[in-house]
């Protein structure tokens, strides 16, 4: 591995409203270097988004904008067919009241990545893709944008001149051509924290993993994302952390 | 009167909510000076914050941001009793979420004017003036913010540096103490349009109107509101901005 | 045409939601044999509700549960991929909520309408559809459902034991396999009062219509859909009525 | 303590909202008696009430209708100032919802207990007191409601002819005059699950209890409140339903 192996460390933050939470957010912002923060249109209300944000500042987390269907019952999990001008306003709103607070906690939103279903969908809905990056264009063209490699939000926005950054997932299987195994099929999210370790650390120093059939597969992740929705999540991701410090790999924001 | 007599009009716009209309903005749009612009609150979905900051821009019409309690059902005409903090996060989150449209706009967001029960309420309460103030001097202490003569708000806003516009109605009957006349009471409310636009060129020009009982009162507004909610609303703004302008007023936004 | 000729007349109401208005729903009601009233998802605050039901008996006109998608800002006309159990759950919450507004004007829930995009959805969505069914069937199995002919909906809710009951459109042009020609098509939404209040008479009373191709075809619906969300909506209903009025045929809700 | 002893337990449940959970509903269902199930208002989705409606009809546990302002992102913890008329129908149409669930579970709504800033509120708001009042007459005036002694609500509740249910709180201390001593007061929460459960015994059986000045109290309350939102809550459910047991008093819904 080379000295100058770096890699970014993504999470899910602010996911909660009001009375209720969900994840540790101080807890994740001890680990990540990158906090996707929901905007408000499928968790995250006000107080919550203005207490993350000048946490992550405080922390050396870079701020994400986190942007999702407006679907605050259905966590933004649920397919919506919104018309592609209604979707590049939606992603404007939360991207500008993001803004707000990222401003007023001394710094900038520094990317954009889509949440839940919109995530999934705009793998291949190319309105909707084009719909998002539509958005980010418009509000500023410099902000990069975090997706899944081959995907259509990821091509339509690299054509429109974004700055784009492919995301790996620490505990999901892969088929050998990359992609994700289904969350249908079993194997496909990993437990083991050693193993979502060492897998890591591969990713990080780019060298290959072992996809689901046991061949090797080499990704080489602008940023990893980890998830914090749980005990057991938060525990594995600072086991990431420190099998990344300890194999000499920076952690810093891909963003900045 | 003097030749250097200006004055702004102010009205609230896209107040609408997704396949709801509210008030005619394209009408208002040729009448105003400054538009306050719902922020999705009380009103205001993207779709419509856009395509109203959209036309604003083009007619030279300045945005403002109108925050408002966060009560669509309600309209934000309902008093909420909100924890100081959670307010000031709430108005920071509507204007960051509007100046992104100001911005993708090409403007910015210009001031700010609270609406409805939030408008009323922190007239005197001061635990919510002061969060609304912080709100504003959090987020750009530059952006000057509208309000009535006398108000907390107002006098809030001054002490903490922020520039304080003051807002005459032209439709609304005063008492000799410069107060607005209680709407319970009969003739609290104007309604003959050469009589609200006369009384509008004086207070531009700096002359006394009547006040309720007969007396004069010389009110110097920086901005009149004005209504656009009815047909016959928008029919008296725009006599109101005829005979501002054969009076030789100048009508321009009071920010920019 | 038989002397027993008798259709309903139907239209949704209690479309508008808070401050914001949508149609003419005291005009409908005096037009329409039953009113599907909008039950809070789609639109719909309550007070709302409560007024049309109220109004609804008073007239005779029979209360049907016109239930959507949660979806607000969307009016409920965009396809969301509600996890069936979920949607089973939001319909029973609507068919319940209306039930009591029902229920204190002195009357109770007859019918259930799909609205907009679910409407739209359980015509082919066979697990959509039939979450709807399983809300209506552990809701009260006894209530008549409302659709379109050949829908997944109507099959699976007649498999289910349920009173199906066929909807045409009085302002919609035909195929001649008897489905609705795609609004994308030009002609197919009829414009003209007369023409369109001629073929509710038909078919009313049995006799066949002319399809987009200039064929005959026979519809024999259980209930005419008419729209009252423009005035000249509500104007082409009231001659529908009258039309049908004079043709001797009898108006009366087919739920009661 | 003569044998004939008795009383309820009463606690919130069903507090979440889709992805978002709030207390152990589960556990909850195994200490109290009488369940008072989020509306959707303030809490409470529509999979959330059918679950906790089933489970707590499989349980033998009584339904109540916990109705609140319609303010998720406070919890209904922020007084509104709802027009009383606007206020009945949201009563309402929360009871009609909830009945809908309670009904596909084979039981029905058994009593009404108001929530949060509106249990606060119409201890002494008359308009909104009267507001509640006339939307459970409206429904059906069979229902019991439940809450604070000397409420303008029990006092105007039952001059309508309604049950009136009087409550007393697990873990509150009392003034001698019987009235709860503000939570801005130190020693107004009681924590010792050991007293708690001594004080239930005692309250139940129709002994008195110590006063915060140290005198004696009698309450003779219908139902008792516990908290089961953490899992310390939980447990100290668990002590006075187990100190209750053994103390011999049986423990039945008030309602039913």
């Amino acid at each position: 591995m080379t000295q100058a192996a770096r890699v970014d460390l993504n999470s899910d933050l602010g996911e909660g409203f009001g009375q209720w939470t969900l994840g540790d957010d101080d807890a994740l912002l001890g680990v990540v270097t990158s906090a996707n923060v929901a905007c408000g249109f499928h968790a995250g209300d006000a107080p919550t988004m203005r207490r993350v944000c000048a946490r992550a500042v405080a922390s050396g987390v870079a701020i994400g904008a986190q942007v999702g269907y407006r679907d605050l019952p259905g966590f933004g999990r649920r397919f919506i067919d919104v018309e592609p001008e209604a979707l590049t306003a939606d992603v404007v709103y939360q991207l500008g009241a993001l803004e707000g607070f990222a401003r007023i906690a001394g710094d900038r939103v520094r990317y954009v990545k889509p949440h839940g279903a919109l995530y999934n969908a705009i793998v291949h809905h190319e309105e909707q893709a084009a719909a998002v990056v539509a958005a980010v264009v418009a509000y500023d063209r410099t902000l990069p944008v975090l997706g899944l490699p081959g995907s259509a939000w990821l091509r339509l926005a690299a054509e429109a001149g974004l700055t784009v950054v492919h995301e790996a997932f620490a505990d999901r299987a892969y088929t050998p051509e990359g992609t994700l195994v289904s969350r249908r099929l079993s194997g496909a999210v990993l437990h083991d924290p050693a193993e979502i370790a060492a897998r890591c650390v591969a990713m990080a120093a780019g060298e290959p993993i072992r996809d689901v059939e046991g061949g090797e597969l080499t990704l080489q992740p602008g940023s990893i994302c980890v998830h914090g929705d749980t005990p057991g999540a938060v525990e594995i991701a600072r086991q990431v952390r420190q099998a990344l410090t300890a194999a000499g790999v920076e952690l810093a924001p891909f963003a900045g």
